[in-house]
């Protein structure tokens, strides 16, 4: 019989000011972070901690952020941090490492300080950007180097 | 202070034959596939469950696999299953859906039959694609229609 339930730990978590953007990995996964230096983006994987309730975990459908219509979608349809389970999955451009602190610096992540980072994998482009794809009317077609709010670059 | 676990629960799980390649969405979420019909491309992402002990969970370094090379990286500079959080994050293209029985038809998927899925996301090229990022130079810079096994298109 399959397991219901599967536990995550916090790997690090985000710290944030006006200038400064960087994921802290907790000391005793340093180690971890060897060879992400030849790396320039990574996804960072983090869980929307502050949604963690019953209410917002089984929530299904949502309104679509961004859409001019009235839209509503599923919400595997859709990034909103209401799901099930609140993995969250940020791409963001390396700025540089100090791998003996842990510290990642990152351009910019769609996060609030203190939000926990629960897993990083690097960008690679020949698994992670495909050439065409499909998307509703709503999103624009372009590259990963824009946001409605910031640049991911 | 911060939480120190989080709880995940699968979403559906990975069905599987010779000819067919299938996301079965457990059919109390298959409302939340609402409007996923308009994407190419999804964002699997399963539970590496065969490596959920304390051993795989603390692995920090391992090989780079498909390197010539004898390369060594950490496991938050490659895409290992042996991680402290068991997330692995494919992307698959969608054949078909049957919303009212919570199956995807996929085209392929590196994971097993009867591997738990935690979420699913759209695939959106103006989060996802980025123009340029670097990898080692073990990677081939190309787009995300092949693996070394089997192509993703």
């Amino acid at each position: 019989m399959q397991k219901t339930e599967f536990k995550i730990v916090p790997i690090g978590k985000i710290l944030k000011d006006s200038s400064v953007n960087c994921i802290e990995i907790f000391i005793e996964y340093k180690e971890a972070l060897l060879e992400l230096e030849n790396y320039s983006h990574l996804h960072v994987y983090w869980w929307a901690h502050e949604f963690d309730n019953p209410e917002q975990r089984t929530v299904l459908v949502t309104d679509i952020p961004y859409s001019k219509e009235d839209t509503k979608a599923g919400i595997f349809a859709c990034r909103s941090p209401e799901r099930p389970n609140l993995i969250m999955d940020s791409i963001c451009k390396i700025r540089g490492i100090n791998a003996q602190k842990g510290k990642i610096f990152i351009e910019y992540i769609d996060a609030f300080p203190g939000t926990p980072i629960i897993d990083i994998k690097p960008y690679i482009p020949c698994v992670d950007r495909l050439k065409k794809a499909k998307v509703p009317k709503w999103f624009p077609i372009q590259w990963g180097e824009w946001l409605p709010d910031k640049g991911i670059s």
